[in-house]
């Protein structure tokens, strides 16, 4: 490969979040295409392995994707960057896995940076990172989000010493571009 | 009807809260066939008139329910207590619906009773209600209950000043009982 061919997440490790089920499938396929074809080695996390059932629209069934490793099996030293995608049921199961709040939590001891959309911003609020941050996330969580802390703004992607956010689907692009820009960043 | 059929709800009017989609079924039809058996004038509100979609296990489609009133077209004087069932999806839907989140508000300045299970206590969060009052919840919502300066306990029902709270489904028993005692004991 030629220099020119260089990607600008090349060599970047990322783990991608999932619940068993309940995830909103475009905030996990989007950002997960996009860092991968950004060059980035991708690695899907979730509680257990096997497949996990994705929804669309929090509550219509869609695809079910495969998990390539446990939580409970991985440390944060592995992965340069984090990504949680939303889903009200996903992002809800996500925050009461102990192991993937716990990735979360020493992912970001580390300065390290995280991308997280809609509701899966609760796990940052689980993980208690979101004091003195600001953020975004779906305007159901704006309460929570203050609760924790952290300043909540209405914004299509907000970027806060690492930590990307956004509201919902409709910020997919400002954010997988937010993403890419800020993983990259980190990694030079 | 002679005294001795007199019954703890007798005249006592309760509105119970449901989402336009994703409310847990037995969160709402087991409380709700409970107070009425109990005696009591059940009203069923929501965002908007029609059918309810509930579901079962959060994301699996149960059955439609016909709404009585919007949220919009009532006020807190006309309950004397009030139900708010749980769902992760429907629980989010009505903490984001700000006429309901104003009954309940309203409601609970009045000091009138409340009972809500699983996630529907995002709702008393969103309404500002948790300040200072033991309460359970869904054990996901902790945190989010913790940072709204509520005292979380882990026990199937929890009763503080007129707020009736549940963990899940498999308190529902428990949690019926509870709220037909205080919604009694609230119209005396």
């Amino acid at each position: 490969m030629s220099t020119t061919d260089r990607q600008p997440l090349d060599g970047v490790s990322v783990g991608i979040l999932v619940a068993q089920e309940g995830t909103e499938e475009v905030e996990f396929t989007e950002p997960k295409e996009t860092v991968s074809d950004a060059g980035a080695d991708v690695v899907v996390l979730s509680s257990d392995t096997g497949d996990a059932q994705t929804v669309n629209n929090d509550l219509d069934e869609a695809d079910a994707y495969s998990v390539d490793k446990r939580f409970s099996e991985v440390s944060a030293d592995e992965y340069d960057a984090l990504i949680v995608p939303g889903g009200t049921v996903g992002a809800d199961n996500l925050r009461a896995d102990e192991d993937g709040v716990d990735l979360i939590k020493q992912h970001r001891a580390e300065n390290k940076p995280i991308g997280s959309i809609c509701h899966g911003p609760w796990t940052l609020v689980e993980a208690g990172v979101v004091d003195n941050r600001e953020l975004t996330s779906y305007a159901s969580l704006r309460t929570d989000v203050e609760n924790a802390g952290g300043e909540w703004t209405d914004q299509e992607v907000v970027v806060d010493d690492g930590v990307v956010t956004s509201r919902n689907p409709d910020d997919l692009d400002a954010f997988t571009d937010a993403i890419v820009e800020e993983f990259a960043a980190a990694s030079e």
